[in-house]
């Protein structure tokens, strides 16, 4: 099964962090809060402009990004949870 | 029966998932949400842009999409249940 | 007595359906919920762009129609119930 | 004394009806809603559009008009009351 | 002390009016709603345009005004009260 | 250390009035409003209007102004005051 | 790692202040305020106008800034804290 976003939208799939406290104990995965990183899966082929023009993505498939904390439709596909947010709700990409 | 949607709206029916939890157990309608998934059934013209022309539909009647969830204007049709929303509230096209 | 509405919007006659519920009992008035479905009986010139010039409407006199639950005001001509509109709140025609 | 209404915007004095009821009881005023049908007493040139022309008036002096419950501004000129409102609070002119 | 005001926005003092109710009982400061008449003594240049034009204002010192309830910032100027408002809040000219 | 305010925001210093009441009695500062008076300590290059180009701004370091009630930010500089505000939030420029 | 903030989002580290009171003794760092004050660390390619181009960026990296305080989201990168905000969210530059 292949998502296609339309527009700006983009499918992402959050990234589970090991997070670590200081102290080396593990968080059990209730007490964290939802990761605001992950991989982008698909891209739409961007907003119209006023004059009817694609405005071209500035992130591509595979991107590592951060986003803001409540961007973004959480929707489930076959099983697995993902979201379809608009570029704009993308704070960065992340380079490593 | 036609319904002719105006402008960018997309008349829509639900896709009523079998949802089975992992355990096998079917989960009973009542304690269900409603699916953000749906069949695109009509297709307005397309909204008029700031110039009078049609930005032409991203979707085509047939279409299975993913939406957001509260999309659009619930109506009923000769007893079933459809949905009017707009284009842009349509998140994906999904491709099986 | 004759209503012409302004710009875009359109006067609106509440089409009351039979609604029968599938045991066969009639649903009495005060139960009901209110129509969602009209007929168009009077239509604006339509809004002008920004260039000055009229948008033509989409609807037409004797159109029936489906409009978005609180769409328009009610107003009162004669002693029977209206709504006037904005053609944006008209979510489709229904062609039957 | 003379009102002078500056963009779009109309002066309007609400044309209280003679509101009976079936039984033939009149209503006391106390009990009344006010009015949403006025007579148009004076119009403002309209508004600028973008370029800085005047947008040309739809409705005149002397027409009767229906208005949204919640229309204008309430101003009591000379001991009368009257309302000041946008034209685009205006829902139609009644033709008798 | 001569205020300037910016933009579209207009100096105004309000007019106290005699308002003496129909048995001639004159009714006490207190109990008077403010007055939404005034005097216009200065105005702004007017505002930009999107193309950077000023806007040309429609009122001139020395306008009798009537303007919206709530409308403009109350400001002390020497002891005495004014009213800031933009020239959109001013409802009409009144002409005697 | 030099504070450069960006776009169309302006750096403003309250001005604290003497402020006394007719008995001559002087009001303690806590039971005071907080002045809607200031000086322009520095003002931005001025906002980008749609086609890219600096929008001149009208006030000027210096001039003495009058502001809305809840314009701006505090921000502490050096253990002092200011206000950063955008020019439309200044009402006025006062001449002494 | 490297952030790439997208359009015209920033990457900020705050500036944690020495705050000292008047009397000396040093606020705990519980009890302060989270100063307004930060570093660039990183900037995005500018927004696109109505045109399709980039708006260049009026900050760069290393540049001392004041930002409103509730600007930006926190987004934490290698245990360390960050906030990524539109340069709209920054009021001034400090030029020490």
């Amino acid at each position: 099964m292949k998502v296609r976003p339309l527009a700006d939208r983009v499918l992402v799939k959050r990234i589970e962090e090991e997070e670590v406290k200081k102290s080396g104990i593990i968080i059990p995965d209730t007490a964290k809060e939802k990761p605001q990183r992950g991989e982008v899966i698909a891209v739409g082929p961007g907003r119209l402009d006023e004059k009817g023009q694609r405005v071209p993505m500035e992130v591509k498939v595979g991107d590592k990004i951060l986003f803001s904390k409540y961007a973004g439709n959480e929707v489930k596909i076959e099983g697995e949870e993902y979201l379809i947010m608009r570029e704009d709700d993308i704070l960065a990409v992340i380079e490593e």
